[in-house]
């Protein structure tokens, strides 16, 4: 049986709407049976109905939703918010406590003391609150979670990883609403390009190797003049059990188009995926030569095979990375086993990684504590 | 609005059926309302309720379904046919003249006088009979014809392409049942790794260039002593407008995982495309520079464009690919535009060249004219 | 002790004239010493002074050169011939006779008749007859070559091998003499692309199989209007222990620089080896995952290793594969050992094989049989 | 003419050794004429006659080669100098101020202090005083110089290298002396994989952008237990003019062979090189396609042009790259002109940048001046 499923923005025109509700329908897991996808609640409303939500269930705005959907028997048993980031915060506190399952854009909050609030309004509440680090869904980065864990790298010593693109880096477009936000500090925050695509590399080291990142020292630069947010960012890190961690990202990397990688090396191996050739791993065994693992291969770990849907070298890619985080919901939500959904103390950490990073940015480098303060 | 959607064939442990409900369902196009899953009704019908199905639309064959279905105000529009081979002609004519639009499988049928067959009933029918070739329906590989289709590289003087895996080389395993009918007439018909592989690049080299395939000249090995259908192939051909083609498949290149490739030359330009790194097309203008076009990239054609999901470089796969049937499949039955699905004259032309080669094959690499009949 | 050398051709503006000097010197083996570089006397002379080489032993004609050296005491040992392909024969047959040691550019001979007058000759000659098929003396062409003498991928079912350009796609381009003379049988002979390009693709097969080609069924196009001879070529031919082979060569491939590459699949594994990237194998057993191989690895066989002059991972590229032919050369001369060295018989070979090649494709495709009539 | 050359360290068993000497030789510039090769007298002797040196220029130690040498009319022009690293300081000195040029293998020397002295005594003797940072001699190293310079990039935003390797990674390897030197202050001074490796690629990064390392910041870890040295480091640096650096270099990176890349990104364009496939660039004009520049294509700087000896696509590797400094340094030396020749001053930056890096390592990564004081 489907599960009934409701989204706050996404809509028209927006970016990461459709990669929601494909990743929401892919597997047949979910029906969009509520939405407020738009702050022009006409347009939000029409855009839902032409997606097949009913039209008493297609809401002008996300208070309506919450309001008229607790009441109901039929009632959505998960909420994506895809929201602008400022909202996070308060949209998913709501649905939490109105007893909502959610699932959450990042960044989940604007601040680490919100972070910490979300983190506690869930476990109140007893529900799935899910922040969406989809590349960590991937079966092949579960594959490298699954070989760290079972000790086939050893000890972790090192861990690189880059998130560069350069869909900014053009000076005469740098005024355009769509790039200019991302680094004006009254819409962005406190982070520009580190936010917006290092906290993912950031994340994905955590989740491989089951650790938290402890301390930082970054150096941020706005290689644009007119930027007051960095476009160009490097942070070295070091992991609760040691592991060195170098993290660089930018958006004015001319020629990269999605330049997310993430290299681990261990005492007895080492390994490499990079995003835009998501189903394979480079895998390299001390002493030994350079192997390349192919999802969908014999011998997977469970953790792997059980997210993937085609056979070997038939490439599954973003979307369906998307889909992996609904596929661990919907058994979430069941009160089944999941293992690797991203939660709200994930999107906490994130959040105090950020926050850390920038304190460490602005004091030229110094190492500053990267845990929130409920986890030291 | 959803299009009501049924399914034959396909149920579980299939390896084509899943591609089906993730893209049949995938973009909220279609509901899977009716099934005959399994040659074994019971295990049908069970499936078919687990995946949603309305139990009285779980059926336990395909003509209980045919009859069912054809008399409901809401049966289903469209109709998918995932069953063994040599039944794909019998189930594809009941359905057209039943009035249902189909989607096929392919081999369509297993000769040219039943591929003939379904293309007269299919016409009669005024309903859509098409063919899964779903690699054709990858945005670049659209992309790719557009770019034919404008004259960005002039004539086409030469096409290069290879569908080669090693999945089938282990001499040990080659009596596996899952392996063994491939080789085996009494199964597979007349043709082994030809028919099964080589045809996708076939149809790919037509589909790109727009053009048919004329005649052809074809070698065979099987290169397992306990084989008797060709395991290896090498196909020469030569399209309508005189292209010269060059097509070689092989189901014994171990370390080759699903090595689909095409080369396109004309007299201004040649490009590439991979199956295994489907989202980028690698092209080369005369005397210029090869460039690395990417999915979702400024400037593509509308026919790709209209196809993508995510942005530039988020990979999109091959279960989208499928997909992108299914949104060609839905248009059409909609009676909108539809550019590039692959339709019953696509499916017979494949059958005939099928045939065609195994003819020149026995004859030493004779050059055989590839047409089906009805088309010479 | 340095040995002595001479060349007859490969004067100023020559591609392959370099080539040769750097192979010949870059280890210190050779020191050039006589050269009759050029058809024009008094520029092949002027050139061989300025390469170093002392007044009176630089020749103005081949002639010359042959008597005036036979008679010192200091006379060259080796002699290599990079003159127009036509000459091979005859300046190659004269200084065997006169007891000289050769170096041969390919093709040998531009008839089967006379490479067997070679092979008869250089017998009776007890000097070293070498021709420079040089892809063959890359490490990592040795160390297949070790592979698969040593059984690693047990019998040898395919081998796959392209040797693919778009230097001469340019139709406006297509009369400027350093093109045009390439498919004009009155200056090229009976093959265009498949003499010049392709038969390095077919010796490379027989040298890393160790296996000769039997027979061979080949289809020729010529893809510009106003060639006479081929631009491109597909020949399918059987070993003489039954492996099944595959060979695409065009020059009219816009976008492949250099391609040539060659895939070998067995019984127990596959490999594949790129003149692009000619440091690495990419190797796979049966069952097993892809291992990518480098020069210079630990482990490497002695007739790989021995002809390695970095570390791994250092690129050795184009020339050193030269520089290994005058390594193994100056062994041969000095009545040491050579592993691999490809003699008069190799290059009889590969003129039987092209014979055989054009026999074929005028006939449609017809098997013909490969070998020379001396080895039958 | 050929130049009479000599070597200095580089005996049997040496890695740079055979490098210089086919560096030298292949182009047929130099004749090796005089050598003190080894540590060992008799060993040394023994071996530069068996690489054709005479007997009486054979020398046992350099001091018996500078004297010897500098009493002959046919002196060594050129004296290569390739000994352990803390005696390059005064071989150098003492050849340049007995008149000889001198290529010394980097370091230059150990210290800031003796690197400036060797920038005073280059520059009284006026012989040439040159440093083997043999990657900026690649043609296309030299092609991006020449990019920059004719501001093909705009202004350099952003330089991005690694060099980085796993050959050091494993522990139980770690007590071998040919490893452990590297990482003792005893043998291998203030810095392990940072001054080895990575200096390299700071080298390249002012190399390709025409400017200098201002002021940096290191985070270096020793992740071996037992290891005084770094064995990964991370720089974040400032150039002269502005341009953010980032450099990343490791020796525990299981499955990196020789991993020296390096990307650079304006204003107007970015481009990406990596010491593994020396022979092409990636370049990315603002807004355009990735093209793939190769060298020997049509259009390279002359820069670039004139360091190419075979044709496009076939591959020269780093042989050759230490050939094209000894092809600028015969230049050099008949007082003709070179461009791109790493001398004194560059080797002494390199220096101050490794003493800068070590002491901002030990400061927590304080930002410290990379400068050497004489050129502040």
């Amino acid at each position: 049986m489907r599960l009934n499923w409701g989204m706050v923005g996404g809509g028209e025109g927006s970016q990461i709407g459709p990669a929601h509700r494909l990743g929401a329908q892919a597997d047949g897991l979910f029906t969009l049976a509520a939405a407020a996808l738009d702050a022009d609640a006409a347009k939000g409303r029409a855009y839902a109905e032409r997606l097949g939500v009913a039209p008493d269930r297609a809401y002008g705005d996300w208070r309506e939703m919450l309001e008229r959907e607790r009441g109901r028997d039929d009632r959505v048993q998960l909420v994506t918010i895809a929201t602008p980031n400022a909202t996070h915060f308060e949209i998913t506190k709501a649905f939490l406590e109105a007893g909502f399952h959610v699932l959450c854009e990042k960044p989940m909050t604007m601040s680490v003391e919100e972070g910490e609030e979300i983190v506690r309004v869930a476990r109140a509440s007893g529900r799935v609150c899910a922040v969406n680090y989809c590349y960590s869904a991937y079966p092949m980065v579960r594959e490298m979670r699954a070989m760290v864990a079972r000790g086939d790298l050893g000890r972790i010593r090192l861990v690189v990883t880059h998130f560069s693109h350069g869909h900014h880096a053009d000076a005469a477009n740098a005024d355009n609403p769509r790039v200019r936000w991302r680094y004006d500090p009254a819409m962005a925050g406190i982070s520009g390009q580190f936010a917006d695509c290092g906290i993912h590399a950031l994340h994905m080291a955590s989740f491989i190797l089951g650790d938290e990142v402890a301390k930082l020292s970054a150096d941020f630069a706005a290689t644009i003049e007119s930027r007051v947010l960095e476009d160009d960012a490097m942070v070295n890190f070091r992991m609760g059990r040691g592991t060195v961690g170098r993290l660089w990202s930018s958006s004015v990397a001319i020629g990269r188009q999605h330049g997310f990688d993430i290299q681990v090396f261990g005492e007895t191996g080492g390994m490499r995926w990079a995003s835009e050739q998501p189903n394979q791993v480079f895998w390299t065994p001390l002493g030994g030569r350079t192997q390349i693992m192919e999802k969908g291969e014999a011998g997977l770990s469970e953790a792997a095979a059980r997210l993937s849907r085609v056979p070997i070298a038939h490439p599954e890619g973003f979307p369906l990375a998307v889909a992996n985080i609904y596929v661990d919901l919907a058994s979430a939500i069941r009160g089944g086993a999941q293992d690797g959904l991203p939660q709200a103390k994930d999107g906490l950490r994130s959040v105090a990684a950020v926050a850390a990073a920038v304190e460490s940015a602005r004091a030229s480098g110094a190492w500053t504590d990267a845990r929130p303060p409920m986890f030291r």
